[in-house]
């Protein structure tokens, strides 16, 4: 490789485009929903609800880990920084997540996401406060099912403009996040302590869905299908260890950080990798969670004592290091190499 | 033309094709489930539980009608019956049906859907038998919700192996049904008696829907997108009648019919066309249908008393003329103006 700077110079180098595509991906999302907003405007003054209530939650914000780790996989896989086929895929990832967080509040009554209400609350209050027809929270529920259903439609039509290639990796993304959540919400209703059901279910919701498919998406679009192997290794290793961060941010973070509210795992039942290793040690914690009269913070206690939490502390750090040795000898430029493993410690060690 | 037949020869071997496709386009959806199916039973046998639940409603049949639209406008486009891609659109059409007939049916609280027991209300039962962990409806839904996410993806990847000319009509086709179950679910809430509004909502949700876009997509599958506005007019018309015999049948029909229980409209408060006709010439229906105590039967002879029932089976009749005029000069072949002629008034005077 010919150098013509330091590492570090390159290191930002990288970065600086990944960045730079990354704001092409918020510009394409804005473009998108208000050339959707203008069309139904025009259609009917009605209509536009509906797109309103979604551009409200794409403007606020989020991680977007999914469209950073595609377009990092695309551009690791030595894609052209200037063919913006590659944000098309990222606001498609995107949009498809703001459909899922949209569907899974209904799932989950989460009053809050990214500090604000969520679509069902915010509907639900509006149909309350005008005093309409039938029930408030079945009028906010259906509205929302039908703005994530748009969401949904949506990610396709931005996907069309990425590379036929996309496609394969796309669809399993896709259905495997269905049933990844499917799964995570029968496991909830049952509350089965069984830590290789939950791991199961972190690994398709995170490891798969926030890590490993999107690497491979933008790999996919770069024409180098053949790093799918190693990222989802990676991905896998990475992804636990995301889902890990996102059960230690439930129980112990604070809305403030987060945008949502803690302890809505123990209140929804949700039978994590952290509560199942927890309950394993300490079988006190399950009737803690399931019998009323108990708070959240008798839960976090307990949780503490068993030594599950500094525990899953050492795991991630281990999961780390084992999605970077993924990682150790792919024919990628080693400056990406360098920025994957980055990318590995801020997913692991995040506070929102 | 070059005769081969007597007229109604030729009019029984085009339905004969149009048959023989519709029979394909079945074995589409039950290979595509089944694969499904035996994919997610090697990964996880708890994750076929979502797959089974899609599979019970396709297989429990409905009319079909939006693949039938779709194959007659491939094959009155002279699209070539020995070519399977119009399969694979009339399958994702009737894929996208089931997600939204399952959307639908939570946003409605609907208890049975095609003779059996609506994918909500089912599980929602289950949860209750098993006496599992959080409320009963939301598990219930949860999983509708999911399960018609699955349908919505699966739906794409039906129509991944349909000509890419689709692509346009389909995404506008989605995007639509999504606005119009939106504001179908505002102008319920709100019940404002504005028959432009329910005309325009009948229009989205049957004459765009149902008729004219599955017409499009097939013409242009076939490469005859240029049939789009005659289509346009026909499916319009058409869809409209198609819509005002869905008014008629929940006021009026019964459950050994259509599958589905009769006045929801009126529980739901839907503002249907018919309603806002009725209730236009009498404004005690409103007070009918907000107000409890009420029974459907006294809605149903007031209603009757109105006049308008009858006014809109001229209305119908009308629709119907105005629908097939639509196509009397177009460029197909005559057999499939004769046999859009009878799917017309199929749709128009079915009775489930």
């Amino acid at each position: 490789m010919a150098c013509i700077g330091t590492d570090q110079e390159l290191t930002a180098l990288a970065r600086r485009t990944r960045e730079e595509l990354l704001e092409q991906m918020e510009d394409r999302l804005r473009a998108f929903l208000r050339a959707e907003h203008e069309l139904w405007a025009e259609v009917n003054e009605r209509a536009v609800g509906a797109v309103a209530a979604l551009t409200d939650l794409v403007a606020a914000g989020g991680k977007r880990i999914r469209p950073a780790f595609c377009i990092a996989g695309y551009l690791a896989a030595g894609g052209d920084p200037d063919d913006t086929a590659v944000v098309a895929a990222a606001a498609a990832l995107e949009m498809l997540h703001a459909s899922a967080l949209i569907h899974d509040d209904v799932i989950d009554a989460s009053s809050h996401r990214r500090g604000r209400p969520t679509v069902h609350a915010r509907h639900s209050a509006l149909h309350d406060r005008n005093a309409w027809q039938g029930e408030s929270r079945r009028y906010g529920e259906g509205v929302a099912i039908l703005v994530g259903d748009l969401a949904l439609v949506y990610s396709e039509q931005l996907m069309a403009a990425a590379p036929p290639a996309v496609l394969p990796v796309w669809g399993t993304l896709r259905s495997e996040l269905m049933i990844g959540q499917y799964m995570d919400m029968t496991a909830a209703a049952e509350f089965l302590v069984d830590p290789r059901l939950s791991r199961w279910i972190a690994l398709a919701k995170s490891g798969h869905y926030t890590i490993h498919r999107p690497l491979v998406v933008g790999a996919s679009a770069a024409g180098r299908a053949d790093l799918a192997p190693a990222f989802a290794k990676y991905g896998e290793a990475v992804g636990e260890a995301f889902q890990l961060r996102d059960d230690l941010l439930d129980a112990f973070g604070d809305f403030a950080h987060t945008g949502k509210p803690a302890g809505l795992d123990f209140s929804q039942h949700k039978m994590t990798l952290l509560l199942s290793w927890a309950m394993q040690r300490d079988a006190r914690i399950h009737s803690l969670i399931t019998e009323p009269g108990h708070t959240p913070d008798e839960v976090r206690r307990r949780l503490v004592d068993t030594g599950v939490p500094d525990d899953v502390e050492k795991h991630i750090a281990g999961l780390v290091e084992q999605g970077c040795e993924a990682i150790a000898d792919v024919p990628i430029d080693p400056v990406w190499r360098t920025e994957l493993t980055t990318m590995a410690t801020q997913a692991a060690y995040r506070t929102t």
